[in-house]
């Protein structure tokens, strides 16, 4: 078992990656009060299961699978479930899915009685890799994402690899590439392994490597006020393809097809590459100027300009202030 | 006008005190961007109209009045309006009312693309020394109050003395009571003002000290973890009260009620001859036994026990841990 310490002050947490730790989850987390566990009807029953009945008093919520779940009606319910199972500040929730059941159930446990504890045990490897880290929590509203929510950082999170055992190669090759979205703007070592065609094989030290770099950024900036914009490479223009292929592609496809034209000509040949050993289709058909008109709108723009974010060399990136139109011309010109 | 600044790091902020500040909107809050201004039916509409004049895009939303407002579905229409009109992070609320207002407008500000900037502007004697400090905001859910909510502090809070020129009489009397609870436990020459009878004609002074002991109680206590509870005194049986007889009693006059009992023999004279120059009822009926039921299934009891705040001697506090069984007593023995 690999341990990171995400290092926020008060705030601070450990990560936990390793095997069977489901099995430990009574020694990794505080489980002998009220726990509500939350989960969704696309993950293994087995693996809620298994932290329920390390709990004292739990009770156990199954949500339907999927991004509509997480929406505002949603979040009332799970507040609705604690407040029905007697809980209080001293109590906590446990998410136990894929990103969707971590930033709902992050988002009700950090409004319940205004904040109790949340754990957070990812069973997807986007979840993983990604949303799992740095405590940011949401719901959708009419139709965008995340527009409602707080930053919660969680107890401690559960990496239990084995659970990628159930997970259908579509989604760890999505999950694959928000991995490689880290290398390319953090960690050379990492693409290497991925060039190497090593990553799906080294799971662990994929997901460990990844983590790192969510940790360190996350450190730096814990609100999202600068540096930790990295973050979103390749997910602009990402955002705006999975609006406008709803349900079609998933959200690593899309940020897989966002990430291209962000890389500068010279590697762009090689992480494509990359993307299709995965099994990704780069050449996924989709509206360019749909997807534009969805990525310009998105929350990231303000007063007609955007961060957007470049590799021009593998494990560095450049943050540029861009107008929209220039944003449009530069992914039109590179896609 | 008076400026008190309350201390919380990078979440500091000050509460301007004064007459004909409404006018002056412009100058002490930062308008210049798209504002979500949040009033209730029962606020004389020019009040919210003076701060949409003062603000470059605003847009004005007028909720009914009473608590039955300060519900989920207000929470996500406030959002909802956010999402339609446009604003992004660096974009404002402002709430215009009382507590209600206050404290739903300030929960949708805390989430609304995970924070941004809310000002207060409170308009009833009760939120002016109360709720308006302190950045504790919520929704009730179920009959259970503030039970789903967060820390958010204000940008700045404007109290605008004029405003209670229009506010009932009975109003009045309900804030001054919650006034009265911060004299009993911190400041005794404030309770000595009560005392002479002053109150009334003194409502600047009696704001402005009030303020003064909530803000010192939440600059050593910000999240609720220790001291904060003596904004608590008189509470856990008022807010039984106030439940038991929904819509009828006003909060500080429930509050009032809950005070008596928790005050030493020797001064629940002095402090009953106080309450009752404000023409507060403190022989109000009301089922105990009913109150002591609601009191002891509140949130602020773990495990079988009670933070009860005791005052034996006026300016000054004793907390003391309790059974439910206890402080059941102790009411029925003192009430």
């Amino acid at each position: 078992m690999t341990e990171l310490r995400t290092e926020l002050g008060k705030r601070s947490y450990t990560v936990s990656v390793g095997h069977g730790l489901l099995e430990k989850a009574g020694e990794l987390m505080r489980l002998d009060r009220r726990v509500l566990i939350v989960t969704d009807d696309g993950v293994p029953k087995g693996y809620a299961e298994a932290i329920a009945k390390a709990a004292k008093f739990p009770r156990l919520v199954t949500l339907p699978a999927g991004e509509k779940t997480k929406n505002a009606d949603s979040f009332i319910r799970l507040c609705r479930e604690m407040l029905g199972h007697g809980m209080a500040r001293g109590d906590c929730a446990v998410a136990v899915g894929g990103g969707v059941v971590g930033d709902l159930t992050g988002f009700a446990a950090a409004c319940y009685m205004r904040g109790i504890d949340f754990y957070n045990v990812p069973t997807t490897l986007l979840a993983q890799v990604d949303s799992s880290i740095g405590g940011k929590t949401a719901i959708d509203l009419d139709g965008t994402k995340n527009i409602v929510g707080a930053f919660h950082q969680p107890r401690h999170v559960l990496i239990d690899v084995d659970t990628l055992d159930t997970l259908p190669a579509r989604h760890v090759a999505a999950g694959l590439a928000e991995a490689l979205k880290m290398a390319l703007t953090s960690d050379a070592e990492l693409f290497a392994l991925f060039e190497a065609g090593e990553a799906e094989r080294r799971l662990d030290e994929v997901i460990t490597r990844a983590i790192a770099v969510k940790k360190r950024v996350v450190e730096a900036d814990e609100k999202e006020s600068g540096i930790r914009k990295i973050l979103n490479f390749g997910h602009t223009l990402g955002h705006g393809i999975e609006s406008s292929r709803l349900g079609e592609l998933y959200h690593g496809e899309c940020v897989a097809l966002g990430m291209l034209p962000m890389c500068a000509p010279a590697i762009r040949g090689r992480v494509r590459k990359v993307l299709e050993g995965l099994g990704i289709d780069t050449r996924a058909s989709y509206d360019l100027d749909a997807a534009l008109e969805y990525a310009t709108h998105d929350k990231k723009c303000h007063g007609g300009t955007l961060s957007a974010i470049f590799v021009d060399e593998i494990g560095k990136y450049r943050i540029e202030e861009m107008t929209l139109g220039d944003f449009a011309k530069h992914i039109k010109e590179n896609v």
